[in-house]
Formats: structure tokens, C-alpha cells, sequence
């Protein structure tokens, strides 16, 4: 089958638009290095929003003469775009939004990055230090803004989730949007972008026009989950961990509809940080909702919990079902207390900089098959140092399924073997087998094949 | 069944915030005479905005308790409001959107009546007096702006469609949106929200933040078509043919959907403007479309026309079919085409004064069992006074099928009675079947029993 | 001499651009009709803006030449202007502020007049309907805006005064611009200029980019007090009386600095309205101020008050001498209790509608010298109605002096005769002969010839 | 002599309101260590504003226990500020403009230096490393905004004018506003206040509320020319010859008013540049101007650049006297011709990156007695090279005359000694003692003790 395409050149708007001639050196030096396929990739993921596919290797391949380069002239730079995905554009002209995406992409892919690196006061050894790389690609990206209210919900879950569900997760989005909460998600399909299409009706009835719709991704997953145009504001962090990051110092509160194992991998990240002994007054509106038909998949969910983390873990989070109204208070309610917690320690409403995350918690995981292999799965240590290896067992997962490199790793070496406690392996097994059942591995038309093996 | 109610008061803000002492006390008296009825009624369709019902008799019934007053404060006005309608409200506070459309009822049912009518300059028994009546109500409602480039898509079509009609006129609003146009319909579900919708998600991805959604109703319809929050400019005509001068005059195109009896209506009426001789230059971008479905639909209204109207009318428009991009781009195209007119006509943007409406579509038609069975339908005259009198038998069915005072009429008298020249009451009895058959007559779930009787 | 002169053509923007043909059809009869004289004169002057003329009579001869019509297009009107001065184009451009000015001057003198005396609704032979006048030409002019906090001083005094008081006046404006204060004055040189340029210094060091400075003026004396193109909201009021109503009801503090009998009038006004029982717990801020130079001068108004009004209209006011810091303490001071006093009786900030003006205050007064011989200056009476009269005679002085119609009467008539009570007269003839001394009747450099004669 | 003082804590707004922990302990570490004598100077100067002194030793005297440290919060930083001059305040609140240009020091004195040294990319010892840093430095500030159309007009001149120069300025600066050009200068008095006072009310009759005020200083200078607060975009580069680079790559065009030996310096400074061959061809409006009582002052001027840099120099000038409209003409005209010749090189309209500046102009000069000594002013050298060393020679003056470390130099030292061919030395002689009588070496009132000797 052949893909339309269309081939063109575009300037950058807004911070971009000014560059030193040092930076557009150390740009055009940078889009020909090693950073060129991460580059293209992730441009190609976002013209093709709204064409999902599961595998940005299929992506790839199916624009294959796509490319993309950096042009340099006298005032600043171009984009030269060849064998775009022509859904990019609406009679020639390229979509605004997907438009502001691609300079996102070169700001956060291409720019930041010496800015972070090169920077002698970051120690991105130290668990400080990576807050601050967070803290200064999301300011660079625009993310931080001083606000008056705390009002940004962070929406996770699937992107391949049922109608059903998906309509279900608008209704949420809607209702959020009438109370004036603003959206943030992982950007792609699924839960990810019904929350945003219905929260932009919900502004407009409220006449709200300043409404924010904050994609935050990164370069292993935007080609599975390219970001809606909706999003206003888009931004990719060099890894999962620092993206996982980025979502709870920006986020107010976190809302998780039904999804996979990568939904899973979430749920496990933010128990472990709200488990730890110092954030134990931490408020964080935590909702875990969908339709009547998701009722199972969440008492699943909540018994694995209970069964690994323990019921400190499950007072954290409310499960709701099929209410949308009573969610959406139940937030709006939650930012009323995290402005209070964070006006009394002078802390500011942009970036929850009182919130400690585990040097754990931070430190880039990468899912080899050894690293999988000598995770600690077992209940002789904290809660929260568990919670922090069953997030790196679900993210390996994801890996094996969704992304680039997992999936050729998995190719060439086999399944992932995960080893542990009975007492925690088997509710996870367990776990995984009802994500298999549910279709909620794979977008639904194709078949799961698994990517791991239990070892109990 | 019970209905939940909340009572509030609310101030106005904008054009009703500073008003003078005469002006109060002319809306006190206003509201508390005979003008109090049609206020009522549309307050309370606005407020029960997304309850669609198919006739406003139910919905006074339902909320009986139903009251809105104006109060007198030194520095204005307030609205009292009682047993309104609890899904108008969030959280115990009215839904932004929905207090702008109250104030908007308030301004048009109350407010601008007396300037029109109490206007010297205005002669309403002239064609030139109605139409600048019809500019006053505009301009007050503040839908008259200077612009620069014409973008104003009207879309027609039926409230009572299917939900693959809907999703289709949806995507047509999406196409437009994503080509920067502006969406004005009547108001109400079906194929007059469906293009909002699809509107404002694609403004959303172009980052237009100033997407106009206009709402222009009449107190006899708008309790059957209560507006949507979306609409962000709502006016409320006060009779059907001004209410479709405003449409005329204030779009720069128009898009029918499928529908039933009022969108033949609204068809005759734009083609009966268009076939008047001095309008054979104007250009008017016409586009009929649905989805597959619907193709026979536009069919037999195509049919229609050229067995009424001839080829002369069929030439005005063009049926597309299952195609949401073309419509948009045949829109876009007129755009530029009604801009160069226009301008060389040094004829405004925002109203098109040089579009000849005959005096026989400006007059108020009662629909009344004696002025159903004056019609004269027949071939021996123009084709567009054929036309306005078509308009006129159809514009009676709908008064009967869903306006008050027409279910009244038909309660106490029975029957209306059509007569005319069999070559057109031919026709015209199929495309009425048509409707029943297709369930276009009434919102699907009720039984449709005619209100006229068709004499050849 | 020869003044260079320009013709050019300029179209409306805002409000007079969105015309019905009934009202451009009005505009055309009444700029061709009996208004055209005045509508032509107030044109000039704001078109002679920064060369300050004393008499009108005056610019009309160097301008003989200078003709202004309107021009109907399909979309609206135009200006056609004839021999306008050059002062007021910038490389033949229009400068923005005046064009604005000459749009304000078309709307106050040809547009608003039709819909106050063709109103049913307002009663122009009550006090309340004068009120309710007022209100609508201020807003239709947008001078009404709903604000959050009262800010506007008025700022009163001569058009004729020294370099000192200039400079001083200008001082005054800085101290209230830094305080986010606004500026209404009567436009023209001197007092009315200084205290908005001052403030727009002020205003630009605070970074306010939303200052008002208000101009309120009347066709019998803008050709001698021709607006500053820094007056960013003009408006005509039709005669002296609405425009004294407009100055206090929309002012919440009013400053005068020294000038001459047209400062006395207003002085008298002022005091006449805080002096009505009904007002006595009207909080008004109300200082008179000058430069060392202008002490004597407010020391023989203080003196004619006491002597005439006494004691009790002493306590309305303030004298502070070369003090301009506190000056605006005083006003930003007295700002706060006008706030409290509106709120606590729900009035609003934008228009005093409780402040009582006795209908004596309110009629309009035709200076002829019937009306000038007969006003009753005598104590006899309560001290607000002789404030009336004083007002009045006053007022005619200053018709006499520098308004067109005045001087032709005094021409033909010879001197107004001026009687009353000596103990009124007495000082009344002082206080008229230390303006003469002062300089403070004409603009420097011309003699002052006295238009009225004191009958003790 | 007591001074008031005030004490305040102030909170930043805009691009330090969000600080990553590590900026914040960088800011910390640089405002207590050497940064801090430049940070406490820097801050009173801006805190003093109005309240003109000739050298910043005298100021530092006067407010001896001044004080400004940074205070840690957890979401940011605030400033503590002791012994203040009162004058910064109104009733107690500081003003505006200051607040901001307080931010703006610490922006540019201990923030923006990291970034700039600990640079890799920038090479501070090249000519194009230089360029970048300038360009770093006044991005950073906001100074560099993506513009259509190039308006910025550079004023130079003395901060120790006479009256009539001073409103000579003004003068211009009205008409540079009235054309919607915008002002940039090195802040301070005299003739680097004129024009922008000038220009605000200019900008305010053209209705332009987005007018720029571009105070472009440095820490040895700001002392004796604190930014006026109409500044609205504040910037301190680190040396002399960053700050001269800033202005003629930002500005489109220059204005020189009558000054002492600085705006000899200046004026060498772009003569210098102008006169490279690379910029043959540059557009660049550069107009000597001054009320009549300056004929004399720009005869000498270009007597003395006739004598030593030749007709060529001369011709990219042009004199006009005592004529602010022609002035603002050229300057006009002149912008239309660098927008085209910038478009038609794809040249920034923000930057002026293809102007060539020689490495030789950008080197910092120490003036040093040795330095002094050593410049080479002879004719056996091109032009250009010339200027570069006759500019370093004035800048050493103005050093001794008001900058702390000249004056302390001078103190220990002695008089410089100016060295050179008698062809040059004898007009430079010359033209100082004519700026000595002339008194515009230092502001009135204080005796000029020269502190330089020319050898010839």
C-alpha cells in the first residue's frame, strides 16, 4: 500500500526563532550526528498523529523516504520536511498545531540537550540533579508557568482501551473542563487523548480560552503514542523515568482510566513515591476510574496492590466507577488542598519541588535481559523500594511490547525472564494474564504474543 | 418523574452591566407584561440545553415551577432565577456559557424590542425597514464585527438525525474548522451541534482561540432547539423570516444537512433568494451533503426542486456525498469568491447589504388553517415567489409539528389543508412521505401523526 | 498670513463602523441639516489640536476654507475633509488620537442626539430624565466601563495659566499617574493638559498600559479648548449643565488648579451639588491646588466662598499649596471612601447615581442678558440654590469671553448687567478684578476687555 | 546631608520568578562573592533613578549602609533590600519600572555571566564568540523580538545637556514617536531621557501602547546614569564594548545630540564600524542634531572628523540643526531602506548580523595609564583602525572623568598621557577644550579638572 506525501519547508515560531549563531552550529551539528535518527523518528511520530499504530518500527518502514533537515539562513533556521505523512496538512498547509509539535521536538531532541549535558552545575548523578534537568527542560519547553491555582490533571491509562471506555474518558475530560482543570497525559490515543478532546468542549462551554493541554512524552514511546494536536503544549524528556518525573511535579493530581501493563507500570511509580516516609502529608488527588466495565480490571488492580504493597499503599487512591461528575470533584476538591499544603511551605504551584522522589525512582532503567533478570521482587525491603522494582518489571514490559529497541532485543535474545517471591509473582502473573484476556497489550486487531516469562 | 432544580441569582456582564434608570424600569415593565410568557420559556429552553425535547409544551410542564425576574439594584440588574433545570449548573454554579445565553434572552426578548419597535427611523411594513431591523437585532447581539475575511458557515439541517448523520456533520465541522471557518447554525441537537463540535476541535488543532460559534434562534423554536453552550454569539430573532434573513445575510455560505420539513423550508427559502433576478451574480457557496445514507435523501429533494423550481435552482447548489473534505474546500473556495464580490462592491463582510430579498420572504407568515389553505402553489408565476409560497406550506408543518402555538392550533382545528397544482402537490405529498418514512418528522422514539392534509 | 491646510479621506473604526442605511441616511440629513455648523466648528477643533486659539469665532476665519462631509458607501460612511490644518497629519497621515477625535465629534453631534430626543423613554424636563441623558451619551461614548476600583480625578483650572502652573499641574498629574490614578479634565491647554501628560509619564514608569484621560467637552467651548490628542476618550455633552453632570458623576475626586472665571463656575457648581442636604454624607475629595505663585489666588476664592456660601461649603474642600505629593495622597485617600461608600450602597463605581443634582443645577442656562440680569444673587435663599445663580453668572462671563455666540451678543448688546445683594457683589467684583489682574480672563498676550458690568 | 531611606523585600516576576534549585544556589554563591560590589552599585544606581550624580563613588557615599542580598524561598528567591533611597517608592510601594530594572540587574550582573563564561560553544576570544555573547546577553533580557518591521532609533548624546537641548530632545523624541519609532539609549539623563519622555507622547497621541524604551548600560556607567524608569526593557552588558556592539546591531539607526567626549566616543565608535569596507554597502541612518546652540558643537565635530578620518567618514552623516521633524523624516525614511536591504539578505530585522565589527572594536580597553600611552593615533593606518584607537582615547577620558576605577586611577597616577602625530593630536586638543569651555564635560555646577594630558 502507498502513503500519501507531501514534501516542505517551515520556519520556527517563538523561542526558536532567535538562536546565536553558536546554536544553530551545535543545531545543524547535532541533526547530522547521532541524534539525526531520534530526531527524524520522533518528527515522523508527529505528523502522523492520528494514524495510530502500535510500533514505531512499522512507522518507519512505512515512510521510509521520509526525512527531515535543518537549513540554515542568515536570520535563523528552516525545517526541510521530505515524504511527510500528508495527513499532516489540511490543503498544503501543515496543521498549527502539529507544526508547533515539530519545533518541540527540535527544542527538546536537538536543543536542550548540550544545555543539560554541558551544564557544570547539574550533577545528573545526584537525585537533585536530575530534578533540576526536569525542572529546566520543562521550563525551556514552557511548561512552567506561575499559576494562581493548582489545576492540572494528569490523565493516564491506555491507548488501547474499548469504545466504550474511551467514551467514558471523554466524559471525565468534559467534565474536568467545565470545573477549569486543565489536562496533562503521555500523549498518543485511548485515554491519553479522550480526556483532551472532551476537556476542550468543557472549556469552551465555560468560555475558558486559555485551557492547557500538556503532552509530556519521550523519544522511546511518541512513535506508539504521537501526540493529538490538541496538545498546546508538548515536551519530551530524554527518558521514562524523567518523564514519569516531569508528570507528578507538574501534575496537581492524577487520574488513571483502565489501560495496560504501561498503565500498570504508572500505578506502581506514583504508590512508590506517595509511600515514602517524607511525603507521607503530601496531598495528590489519586483516582483510579472507567466504565461499569472496567470495575474488574481496577479490583484486579487493587488486590495486586494489596497483596504486594498493602493497604498503606491502597489509602492513597479512590476507585470510582462510572461517575465522571463525582471524579472531577473529587479532583477539584484535591486542588483545593494541594494549594493550601503548598502556600503554607511557600512551595511553588508550577514544579512540586517538596515532593522526594527516590534517587531509586530516577535513575534511568534500561530493560536489557539482565536487568530484568536481577530485579528485586521481593518483600524484605521497603514498600517503596518494591513498589520501584515491580515499576521497572511492568516498564520492561512496555519495552517488549511498544518500543523501538525492546521490541529487535526481544528478537534477538527471547523473552524477558522476571524472577521472584511467589507471594509477589503470582498476583502478577496473574495480573498480566487478565491484561492479556482483556486485550489491553496490543492495540485490538492484533495478536499479543508475550514479550516475558514469569519465573516464581 | 421528578426533575432536580436549582434557584440562584446571577449579574449580567457586558452590554446589560450599565444600564440607564429608563432602561431598568423599562425591562421591569417588560418583564412583568405580556412579554413575561416568551421570556420565561426561552429562559427556561437555555437552560435545559442538552435535555433535548421535542416540544416546548413538555418542557413548561416539566419545570412548572419555573420562574425568572429581573431585581433592580442601584448599579443594575440581577436575575432571580427558581426552579431552573440542575444540568445548567456545575457544582452548584451555572455553566458560563449558559449565563451568557440567559443574558442574551434577556437582551432580545426584552431589550431590543422597544428600540425596534419604538424606532421612528425603522419602517417595519418596508423591506429596507425589516432588514434594518433585522441589522439592529445583529449588531446589538454584537454578531456584527468588521472582519477581513469572510468565514461564516452557516449549517442547516435536521435536529432530529441519525447518529451516523451526526458523527458526519461532525467531521464536516472539522474540516471547516480546520480550514479557519466560522460555524452559525439554529441552534439546538443533531446537525446544528454536530459542526460546532467538529469546529471547535479543529480550531483547537489550528490554535484559533477566536472560533465564533453563532446561535441564531426565535422564541418559537429555540425550547425545541435549545442552543448548546458551544454557541458563543446566541440571537434570538423575533419571528422565522428574520431569523433566516439573519442567516442570509450574516453567512457567507451554507452547508445543508439532512433533515426534515424546516430544512425543505430553509432549502426554498435560500433558492427562492437566489433565483430573485439581481441576485444572479451574488456568488453563494451552497453545498447539500451527508453521509451515504443520506443519498437518497438529498435525491428526492433534488428531485423536488426540479420538478418545482426547475434547473434554474438546481444550478445554485451542489449535492456531495460522504465527502467532508470537499465540503470544506468547496466552502473555502466560495469564501474567496464572496470576499472578491464584496469587496468590489465595497459591500460589507459582516452583512450582506446588496443581497436582494424580495418583501414576500420578509413578511411574517402566521401559520393559520386559513393562510395554510391560501397558498398558491402553483407554476404561473416566477420561480421565486413558487418558492417563497413553498416555504411558506413547509414552514407550516414544522409550526404544527413542534412550535407551541402551531400543536395548539392543530389540537383545536385539526388538520391543515395544502392546496395547490398537482404537478407540485405531487411531488411535494412523496417528499413528505419520504420524511415520515425516514423517521424525519420527530426526534426518533416518538410516533409521528401528520398535521396537514395534502388537497391536489 | 497663509496656514498650510490638507485634504484627506478617513473612515470610521469601532462604533460608526457598523451602520444601518437608516442611520447613515440620519447622519447624511443631519450633517447637511442645521447641525452641519457645529459639527463643522467642533471638527476644526479638534483638528487645530496643540494651537490653542481663544475664540472660536477665530479659527473659523484662519480656517475658512475647511469643509467636512459625510461620504455614503455601500459598507458605511467615510469623512471627506477639506482644508483641515496641517498640524494635525504626520507625513500626511492623520494622527491616530484625532482621528479618533473627529469620530467622537461626528457621534456626539450627528449620531446621539436622534436617540436621546427621539426617545419616549427619557423625559427631558425632569431631573431624572437630564440623568439618565447624560448616562446615555456617556455610554455610547464607552466612558462607562464597570471598573473594580473609583480612580478618575477630574482635573479643573484655567485654560490660560502661567509656566508655573503649568509645570506644576503636570507635577500634580505625575504624582496621580504613580498612583494608578486617571485623568478626566475639560480638554484644552493648560491645567487640562499638564496634569495628563504628567500622568502619562506616571503611568509609564508604574507600567500601566490601560490609563484613561478623559476629555468631556461641548460645542460652545472646544474650539477654545480643542482636545489633546492624548485624551483617549472624548466626549461632547451637548451643553454646559450635562457637561458639569458628566464631570461629577463620573469623577470620584475632583482637583482644580488655578484659572479663571470658568474655574469659579465649576468651583460653584461643585459646591452647590455637595451642598444639597441629600449629599451630605457624599464622600467627594475635593482639593484646590497650585504652585507658591497661585496661594493668593485660592486664598480670595476661599474668601469669596466663605463671605457668599460660608462656612459650611468650606468643609467640602482642601487648599493645599505646592504640594503635589500630597495632593495625590489626598485624592488616592479619598478614592478608598468613595469605593466603600458605593459598595455599601450597591452603587457603581463607573456612575454616581446617588449623588442628588437639584434640576436647577441641571437646566440649561442661555447666557442672554435678560437671563444675566435677572439671576437672584442674594442670601436669601438656601446656599445651594444661591450657588446655582452664582454658577450662572459665572457662566455667562465665560460665554461672553471666549464662546462664539457670547461674543456676538456682547458685540451687538453690549455688556451683560449683573445684579444683586452687595454683600455678594462686593466680593464677587473683587474676585472679578483680581482675574483681570491676574491675567487669568484671556490667553496671555491678549487684552482683556470685560464682557459684563456689576450692578450693586 | 541625611538621606530618607526605605527597607523592602521585592519578589521577581517574569524569567526569574522560575528558578531551578541550582540556579538558585549559583545566584546565592555570586551575590556573596565577588559579584557582589558590581550587584550593591549596579542596584543603587537603578534605585536612585532620578536623582542624577555624576560619579558613582559619590552615590555609594551617600547610601553608605545600602544594602540588596538574595533571600532562598522554596519556590524561588526574593531580594532584601535595606536603606533604600525613598525616592524609588510611592507611599512606600516601589515603582514599577524600578522593580523590574532591579530584576533586570541581577538578571544581567550574576545570572547571565555563568552562562556566558561557562560556555563551551561561545569562544570569548573571537570576534564572532563576542557577537554571541552580546547576542546571548540581550536575548536573554527580552531585548530581541521577532519584528516586521525594523524601528528602532539609537539615541547618543550628553547626559550633561543644557535646557534647550535637553527639550530639543524631547522634541525629536515626540516626532520620532508620532512616526511609531521606537527609543533606545544609555540611559541617564539629559539626552538620554528627552527622547523617551518625547516618545511616550508621541507614542500615546498615535495610540501606541507597545512603544519600547531601551536603556542599554554597563556596570561602570550606570552609576552616573541611572536608567530612567520609562525604560521598559532594561539591559547591562559587561564592558564598554558590548555595550556600544549592542547598540548598532539592535538599533536600526542613530540619533547624536550634542555631549561631552562619551558621544565623541560613541561617535568614533560607528564611524569606526561604518567605515570597514565589509559594511560599504549597510543602510545606516546616522543624523547629528541640536537646537541652534548646538551649530557650533557639531561644526567642530566634523571638523575634527574631516581632519582625522576624512570625507569618507563624513559622508555617512548627515548634521541637521535645530529641525526635530526632518530629523524624524531621515530616520523614517532610513528604516524603510534597512528593512529591504535586511529582507533582501534574509537578515534578521532584531539583529544586524552582517554588519561587520572588527575584532579590534570589540576587544574590552582597559584605560590604564599604560594603555593610554600606547595608542597609536597616525594616519599610516586605514581609517577604520584609526577611529578603533581614537574612540579608545575618549573612552579613557570619559573613565577618568566619571567612572570609579578612572577616577581612582587618576587619583593615584596622574593625568593620562595622550600621545600621537600632531595632525591628529592638535583638532583633538582642540575639540576637548572646546568641550571644556563648552561645559560638557561634567554636569553644571561642578568644576571640570581635566585628567588627561595630550603630547603632541
Amino acid at each position: 500500500m502507498e502513503y500519501k506525501v507531501v514534501n516542505t519547508q517551515i520556519s520556527p515560531e517563538g523561542r526558536l526563532e532567535v538562536l546565536s549563531k553558536a546554536e544553530i552550529h551545535k543545531l545543524l551539528d547535532n541533526s547530522h550526528g547521532g541524534l539525526h535518527q531520534v530526531f527524524r523518528s520522533c518528527s515522523l511520530a508527529v505528523l502522523n498523529c492520528g494514524n495510530y499504530l502500535d510500533d514505531g518500527k512499522e512507522l518507519l518502514e512505512r515512510y521510509a523516504s521520509f526525512d527531515i533537515d535543518i537549513i540554515e539562513r542568515e536570520r535563523g533556521i528552516k525545517l526541510d520536511i521530505k515524504g511527510a505523512p500528508a495527513s499532516a496538512f489540511v490543503d498544503d498547509r501543515i496543521i498549527r498545531g502539529i507544526h508547533e509539535h515539530l519545533f518541540a521536538v527540535l527544542r527538546d531532541v536537538l536543543f536542550i540537550g548540550d544545555e543539560i549535558n554541558g551544564n557544570r552545575n547539574l550533577d545528573l548523578n545526584s537525585s537533585a540533579g536530575i530534578t533540576d534537568a526536569v525542572f529546566h527542560i520543562l521550563r525551556n519547553a514552557g511548561i512552567l508557568q506561575p499559576i494562581t491555582h493548582p489545576n492540572l490533571v494528569v490523565c493516564w491509562g491506555g491507548h488501547s482501551i474499548s469504545r466504550v471506555e474511551y467514551d467514558y474518558s471523554k466524559k471525565v475530560g468534559y467534565e474536568l473542563g467545565l470545573r477549569g482543570l486543565d489536562i496533562g497525559t503521555g500523549c498518543g490515543p485511548g485515554a491519553m487523548k479522550g480526556p483532551m478532546k472532551g476537556a476542550t468542549i468543557g472549556h469552551a462551554k465555560q468560555r475558558i480560552t486559555t485551557g492547557r493541554y500538556i503532552g509530556i512524552s519521550e523519544p522511546g514511546i511518541i512513535a506508539a503514542e504521537s501526540p493529538n494536536p490538541i496538545v498546546n503544549d508538548l515536551v519530551i524528556l530524554p527518558d521514562i523515568e524523567k518523564r514519569l518525573e516531569a508528570f507528578v511535579r507538574t501534575g496537581h493530581g492524577i487520574v488513571v482510566f483502565p489501560g495496560g501493563v504501561g498503565t500498570a507500570e504508572e500505578i506502581l511509580y506514583i504508590l512508590g513515591i506517595l509511600m515514602h516516609p517524607e511525603n507521607a502529608e503530601q496531598p495528590f488527588p489519586l483516582v483510579f476510574t472507567g466504565p461499569q466495565s472496567a470495575a474488574d480490571y481496577f479490583e484486579q488492580i487493587d488486590a495486586f496492590i494489596g497483596l504486594t504493597l498493602g493497604k498503606e499503599a491502597q489509602r492513597r487512591y479512590r476507585i470510582i466507577i462510572d461517575d465522571p461528575v463525582e471524579v472531577a470533584k473529587t479532583m477539584a476538591d484535591g486542588m483545593r488542598e494541594v494549594r493550601e499544603f503548598r502556600k503554607a511551605r511557600a512551595d511553588a504551584y508550577y514544579f512540586n519541588w517538596t515532593l522526594k522522589i527516590d534517587h531509586e525512582f530516577q535513575k534511568p532503567f534500561a530493560p536489557t535481559h539482565e536487568n530484568m533478570r536481577n530485579l528485586k521482587l521481593h518483600k524484605n525491603q521497603p514498600a517503596h523500594l518494591l513498589a520501584a522494582d515491580l515499576r521497572r518489571a511492568f516498564s520492561g514490559v512496555v519495552a517488549g511490547n511498544v518500543k523501538e529497541q525492546g521490541i529487535r532485543a526481544i528478537e534477538r535474545h527471547g523473552h524477558f525472564e522476571i524472577h521472584g517471591d511467589p507471594m509477589i509473582m503470582e498476583p502478577m502473573d496473574a495480573l498480566m494474564n487478565a491484561f492479556v484476556e482483556q486485550h489491553r497489550m496490543k492495540l485490538p486487531g492484533t495478536k499479543y504474543v508475550p514479550c516475558y516469562r514469569i519465573i516464581k
